[in-house]
């Protein structure tokens, strides 16, 4: 399997050809990794994807301590190593040169303390954001791209089988959390793509809670919403919520209208429709259940090479669903001071404008 | 225990008043639990500790959705909640009014997209770096500090002893670092403080390695740098470097030769003197080894909310030690296709100018 770098590098270039950009910079680690297959945090060091407007070629600046991994890893092969005691700014101008007037950067990866650098060497440039141009490429996924991310989803659904079967009462949110972390890693992760939301009982409503020492007990929910980053550098996210011990009647019934909820949001995934719809879908199913007001997010997120990417699924989103795009959908009920239940699905537009559904756990209500 | 969180406000406050700034913004996520207790991170979304400079006051703005935390945590109690479909930046100007002439924020932190929408608001503004500023504060640790740095030396220590009882050959660099990982949390952490770095063999002169399927072999060096974040969010760091099975002549010299040097670094470290005579003091063990070409780092680093801070404790850093410092002492001789040692310890200068080692994991090599 391999992706078609060269191909992205092109239509990179062409945006910046018909920006008339004389340098463009890409620093984000994850888009650095998008177009030259190079995944690397530099941390606060410097590393940059340049383009040249004069010779219109691509130049990666990397950390000097990165030269090796990143010889092997990137396709763009004219690689500048950058030392800690040299100024990375003074290096990217000599490699550059003179003229540059008009530079093109993700104006939200770099600081203010960079552009004060960038503007040192480069006194007379006027700059321009290129995420959006970014984020265009970035949004459609490949076919080559959704095998990676199935892989990720693969992993996570094992951890979610294994780990499921260590629940027990008495346990606290914490350790199960830290089993599930240490058993992605022994399924051959990286590690969590996010960090790992384990909530029981009442905290299962919390929208920001952390796993913590409240013991799981009999007749809880029990949330988990968790995924995993690969050695392909792609991620996954689910989420699934059981009963421990025995389900209530009120348990139940919130847990189908969500279970409902999912299944017409996924029902509604195609290729042409606005993203709102698949929103509304799913929505209207709770406000119908009358329990509306407990569902207060938008119904999903774009993942790929990071957890949280374009698009946007919610309800006042007008853009069209186009072919390629991957995100989840995942309705919830949260009710404060009772739980809470969110049913969590991984969904691509394929080639053909429909939805294929990447994740398969089961959805039907479980009693761990 | 409770950190002195008013008279740090205090002390941030005279330095904005000196600087004739009318608005100050702190959204290093660091800083802002340095100065307010709330620990958080608020992604993509704005979250910012601004001083008004017309009023004197300090006000927290927080993601509405971590409102009711930040008012358990924080000691600013004027806390502005921004929803999501609230523009931050009008709310902002909102609460500090029309007249911002002069701004102080952390360069680094704060991206061009964010110093955009800053200059909308704020458009007669001109703006200074306030991080040199705050690090001048966080380098010196209190003891309160200090009893909170040991808790996150006595987890990872625990998780050294039971980890190491583990280590077997033939299991995977990868393997172990997910058993580590998983003891961090079961003894109490968050998490890693940094990605658990377990290098075996040839590999352990790596200086950016990372943990992989290689299996620990008789014969290998292995080499374990890792930390945790405790739940009162201070890390640790620490390595330790075994031999698995038997240690050849060799390897013990080359062992013998850091531990003198890490003893030596540790020996030098003193109130008054300067940072550099400490690296100084153990590279020169290292050179007179004839193994000089071979340490090519500094001697180490500060940590504490961060797991790097100031002070950079290196051979050109003629910076003079201060009570309150607190920091690695980590000398290593890594020789390419063979492996590599490294022996990292946490140093304080405490309130009688002395070096206080907060690690106590044995330091004669240990042969698994």
């Amino acid at each position: 399997m391999s992706m078609d770098y060269q191909n992205r590098l092109n239509q990179l270039r062409k945006g910046f050809k018909d920006n008339h950009f004389s340098l463009a910079l890409i620093s984000n680690p994850s888009n650095v990794f998008y177009y030259t297959g190079f995944n690397s945090d530099p941390h606060e060091r410097f590393m940059a994807l340049a383009w040249n407007g004069k010779t219109d070629e691509f130049t990666l600046f990397v950390p000097a301590l990165d030269l090796e991994i990143a010889n092997d890893a990137s396709i763009v092969k004219t690689i500048i190593p950058v030392a800690d005691d040299e100024d990375p700014f003074q290096v990217l101008q000599g490699e550059m040169g003179d003229g540059i007037t008009a530079i093109g950067l993700e104006m939200k990866e770099v600081s203010m303390y960079r552009h004060q650098q960038l503007q040192t060497v480069f006194p007379d440039a006027s700059y321009t954001d290129i995420q959006s141009e970014i984020n265009k490429q970035r949004l459609k996924k490949s076919r080559s791209e959704i095998e990676y991310l199935q892989e990720a989803v693969d992993i996570i659904e094992k951890v979610l089988e294994e780990g499921t079967k260590k629940v027990k009462a008495g346990m606290t949110e914490a350790e199960l959390a830290a089993e599930l972390e240490y058993l992605m890693k022994k399924f051959g992760a990286v590690g969590p793509s996010f960090s790992t939301i384990v909530l029981s009982g009442e905290k299962a409503a919390l929208p920001h809670g952390v796993p913590n020492d409240r013991k799981l007990q009999t007749g809880d929910f029990l949330l988990i919403d968790f995924g995993v980053k690969t050695k392909n550098g792609y991620c996954s996210d689910i989420t699934r919520t059981f009963v421990i011990g025995e389900a209530s009647e009120k348990q139940k019934e919130i847990y189908n209208f969500v279970l409902e909820s999912n299944q017409a949001g996924i029902r509604a995934v195609k290729a042409g429709s606005p993203l709102k719809s698949f929103d509304l879908a799913a929505r209207n199913v709770i406000e119908n259940s009358g329990y509306g007001e407990y569902f207060n997010n938008r119904v999903g997120h774009g993942l790929g090479i990071d957890v949280h990417e374009e698009p946007s699924v919610h309800s006042n989103n007008e853009q069209s669903a186009e072919k390629g795009l991957f995100f989840t959908i995942e309705p919830g009920i949260y009710i404060p001071q009772f739980g809470g239940v969110r049913i969590e699905d991984e969904v691509y537009i394929n080639e053909d404008g429909e939805a294929e559904v990447l994740t398969t756990f089961p959805r039907e209500l479980q009693v761990l």
